[in-house]
């Protein structure tokens, strides 16, 4: 097996095959990629996937797969993505190319068999930084006046408004009744790219973007925008390899992750995450103090801040979006976990903990976060501030040290935007149904509207092996109160680390939970698919019913188990109920039925009147 | 093949197993069947589940397996199951045996061919009726002011105290932090008989438990009470055999199921039925009218008063807890339909709505209301009265026709409950997160608090193949907002006819749905089971972590994936983050730091205060 034998396994004929030899590129059923223009920069090109139905319309649905469903791209994971931003971001001249820092023995685990992981020096390109003084933040733009080229694709993104669709199904009772309750949110009608702008500068959204990641397709995270999902992959010290981790990242995308974390914590940390990102069109996400305690052989008392900033600055130049930094573990809060159920369950948190007992002082990234945001805004690297405390069981839930953090999440989030770096905050957990609303309340407060990440919640501890599914009714919960990426959890939750297939089921589920929120807060086009998807259910447009779904093929599989043949397709019934008994059916021969009425009802009308309010005869009732 | 031959295949040495071999009686791990007795009532033996911890704890869980997880009892689908209600009933010497309606062809649908359906003859038991005049209901016994053994039974089952463990567990903080809220419902702190017969009396709970249906092991529904779940299974013109839905049922109430419904369509009707009221601990409900349609030839139009009649009779006899009849479909509403997006969804719905237009009459079931009633009352069959109207798509959610449909479904409520027969109202269906409470809220007011039971509903339209996570969303919101049972959606829905697989993740589904409810609505003993495998968790007692899990052979499954070892089983971590990283092993470590340092805390604190509030630096932020 030579050194580049692994990205070479992926990339066989037209499309990228995994590991156990299914195809994760091709396009989605009757779809094609379509690229919308921008206006304030014609080279904005903003792609969408196009569902053309077999009545002749067609939908356009938000596209996180990137290149990988664009026929015209040639995939290759040794050379990477497409480098779509390269020229916005050097058109902006307040950057410059640096040497950098170079890469370490420990950067991937002192002991690792160098021979058998992958080579990275063909990713060539240029390390960038900001200019000394500048600032290079989409915020800082955002607090100049300045629109983006990466602001003015994300309102393009985010309206897909299908006018034409959306004319056709218009219905002034129907859009009144459903109207939303965004819980004091302020959803536009149209997104503009001046309203991306005004967000971003009041802290109330952010855009992920790294100078060093641009192969990156913006994307946008706020309350006031479609609530967004993320993925965790990685590997772990006992499991997985560089290959199966770039297998979850383009699977995790394909369908529907915006955000990915790369949350390693085996050997070649390093390595799996240039891949990682090289090879994404989402932002990455990474919780540097990972691979800091790799770093200090181990030990959470070992890390200093030296190693820490050193670990910052490797990532921040390799390209990472976001960073979780557990700066709200102050060393006040730890006591208050003694009485818990469940102590600190974030990693993070507990790394941290230690470290302040240890050595009996204050949390070295609370202190050092001036120092931290410096570095930020060099590389527009956006704060996912960590909650180290958050409750790993219901019994936790909203407790003093969970509440404590967060308010420190506040103060923090307040410094870093002084220095114009982008925040968004972590949140639960674990936490009962009738308790969530609290959090997102407290947080809007204390973090003062910065988006909220949460990590489910989970509304119940008594289902490992469905935690996708606990924790997916609490992030439809928390979505809808107004929360902006919900974190996936998958089936192998408190279990192991997720393979591939747990990672398509935890973002198929949390893909439902961020499209409920979506509905239930009002967002302008989120309901669309559904109408769209429902008219063809009645129509007996069985394709048309598959390809509008999150999940083409396991919706037909499903349906195919029982009725394989073509002609089931557009038969008025499935297997559920048989031929007699479709109520679909019997509603269309009711409607042809009341048509040919029409007249006849006209006549009757006043036989109808004399019933009226008294249908109901009381000589009929006795037996 | 013999006509025994499908009952016999499923009766296989020790346990029973299922066509694929499986075996689906043996007990759960760790677990084993006690029963506690009544005192009103000593021969009352209310079953339940013990699960034995390895340190020494135990807890009991509500129990809905019947005598399939009872080793003492021998399991003959030919036979049926013990009949524990058999002397109750003869002891309130108000029911006699008749000779009853005896089996027609077009029960079972006139062309079967006989030879291959399997014999029920053997099922040798009087047909009971009330004896003229006498009424049966629970609800009559409750408004007497009698406690029958059915509401002591219902009782013990719903208290479930767990009183050691309670006491072991308990924190004032955490119970008074954790608080439920129940919007506006009366859970007691304790379950007493003479609770329950105040819930049925005012028609706020109901037991459906047909004096034919002796086999029953008694429960309760409203929202005062552990929210349950129904499974519903039955064959289809297309698909499926008794055996089939034999499993099915065993399998449902293995998972789970609180009730099932047998909504068969398709050929054997009645054999089906047979098979499963005489295998079934738990209630069984079905929809009249698909076998009144049967009769009918297929053609809605076609059934007459008299089919109906017989069909209700037909089923009370063989012992039908509880029908859906639709009896809401009023004419005037239909027209109310005609502009939806999908209609009328529900197969009942839509037959009488068929029914009304074709002969511009009203509904027929509406008419003969007070009828229905007095064949209910002489069997106690409870009704569900049907939400024929409710909405298939999001965008037809909370309109005119399904509210008008509830309204008549409160009037009709009214209605039975002036003849003592027991009401839970259906509900929707398809409905945004943001609209369910309103369906809680109008239900409550016009049903006068009847038990409310609802399918789902799903919170997107998007997801078919998924659609026991889109519904269990909008379960777990309704459930806490005041449903009292939850009819489970499975993943085929929407594609065909479940399987047994799809069964049981309904029934997880579903489980974990109401069992976030009523965390969430405060039911006084719901939380102790998280809390157990939370600590369970938190001590790296994994076998106990996956014996306490709905699932614990899914649990253990996932985590044995990656590390099978015995030894992983005291492993102080998974292989989501190995060894190096778990947060809660670091959280013990934490502990006996922290505990070490007690004293040395002590001589600290004056320190501490002095950094105190103003902990954060202002010269180390500076880079």
């Amino acid at each position: 097996m030579g050194s580049h034998s692994l990205p070479l396994r992926l990339h066989e004929g037209d499309f990228m095959k995994d590991s156990s030899g299914h195809i994760i590129t091709e396009q989605f059923p009757a779809s094609k990629k379509v690229y919308e223009k921008g206006t304030i920069h014609p080279d904005v090109r903003v792609p969408m996937r196009e569902i053309s139905l077999t009545n002749g319309e067609s939908i356009r649905v938000y596209d996180t797969t990137g290149p990988y469903t664009d026929p015209d791209v040639k995939i290759d994971v040794l050379r990477g993505l497409p480098q779509v931003r390269t020229q916005w971001i050097e058109d902006r001249q307040d950057t410059e190319s640096i040497i950098g820092r170079s890469f370490k023995p420990e950067d991937d685990g002192y002991d690792v068999f160098k021979d058998h992981s992958p080579k990275i020096d063909q990713f060539k390109r240029p390390i960038r930084r900001a200019k000394p003084g500048a600032n290079v933040t989409q915020m800082h733009y955002a607090r100049k006046g300045i629109i983006t080229p990466e602001m003015e694709f994300i309102a393009i993104r985010e309206n897909m408004r299908n006018d034409a669709l959306r004319e056709k199904y218009f219905d002034a009772e129907r859009e009144g009744r459903l109207k939303g309750n965004s819980f004091g949110a302020s959803l536009p009608d149209e997104y503009t790219p001046e309203f991306v702008r005004s967000e971003v500068a009041r802290g109330r959204a952010i855009i992920p973007a790294n100078i060093n990641h641009p192969e990156l397709e913006p994307m946008i995270a706020g309350r006031n925008f479609l609530t967004k999902i993320n993925g965790n992959i990685g590997n772990s010290a006992v499991l997985s390899s560089v290959p199966d981790e770039i297998e979850k990242l383009i699977w995790g995308v394909r369908w529907g992750g915006d955000t990915m974390m790369d949350l390693s914590t085996g050997k070649n940390i390093h390595t799996t995450r240039e891949y990682i990102i090289r090879n994404s069109p989402v932002p990455i996400g990474t919780v540097p103090i990972y691979q800091a305690l790799e770093k200090a052989g181990g030990l959470a008392e070992d890390i200093t801040w030296d190693i820490f900033r050193d670990t910052l600055i490797e990532q921040a130049e390799q390209g990472v979006d976001y960073f979780t930094i557990h700066a709200g573990v102050l060393l006040r809060f730890v006591p208050l976990t003694a009485k818990r159920v469940t102590g600190i369950v974030s990693r993070g948190g507990s790394i941290m903990a230690k470290w302040c007992l240890a050595h009996h002082k204050e949390n070295f990234l609370y202190t050092h976060w001036g120092e931290i945001n410096e570095i930020m805004k060099a590389y527009d690297i956006t704060h996912s501030i960590g909650d180290g405390l958050r409750p790993g069981s219901l019994a936790d839930a909203n407790d003093a040290a969970q509440f404590g953090e967060l308010e420190t999440q506040g103060e923090l989030t307040k410094l870093a935007w002084e220095q114009d770096v982008q925040v968004m905050c972590e949140g639960p957990g674990h936490v009962p149904q009738h308790m969530i609303k609290r959090n997102v309340e407290k947080q809007i407060e204390d973090c003062h509207e910065a988006p909220f990440y949460t990590l489910g919640p989970l509304v119940t501890d008594i289902a490992p092996g469905y935690d996708h599914i606990t924790s997916g009714i609490g992030a439809a919960n928390i979505g809808w109160y107004g929360t902006s990426v919900l974190c996936y959890v998958t089936p192998r939750e408190h279990l192991g680390l997720p393979d591939k297939q747990d990672v398509k089921d935890g973002v198929i589920t949390y893909k439902i939970a961020a499209h409920a929120s979506d509905i239930a807060k009002g967002h302008p086009s989120a309901r669309l698919r559904d109408d769209a998807l429902s008219r063809a259910r009645f129509e007996f447009r069985w394709h048309d019913q598959f390809n509008l779904s999150l999940d083409p093929d396991r919706a037909r599989e499903l349906h195919d188990a029982t009725l394989p043949q073509e002609g089931a397709k557009t038969a008025h019934f499935c297997s559920m109920c048989g031929p007699k008994f479709c109520s679909m059916e019997i509603t269309q021969q009711i409607r042809e039925y009341a048509d040919n009425m029409e007249k006849g009802m006209q006549e009757k009308s006043q036989e109808f009147k004399d019933k009226g309010s008294e249908i109901y005869h009381k000589d009929e009732e006795t037996v």
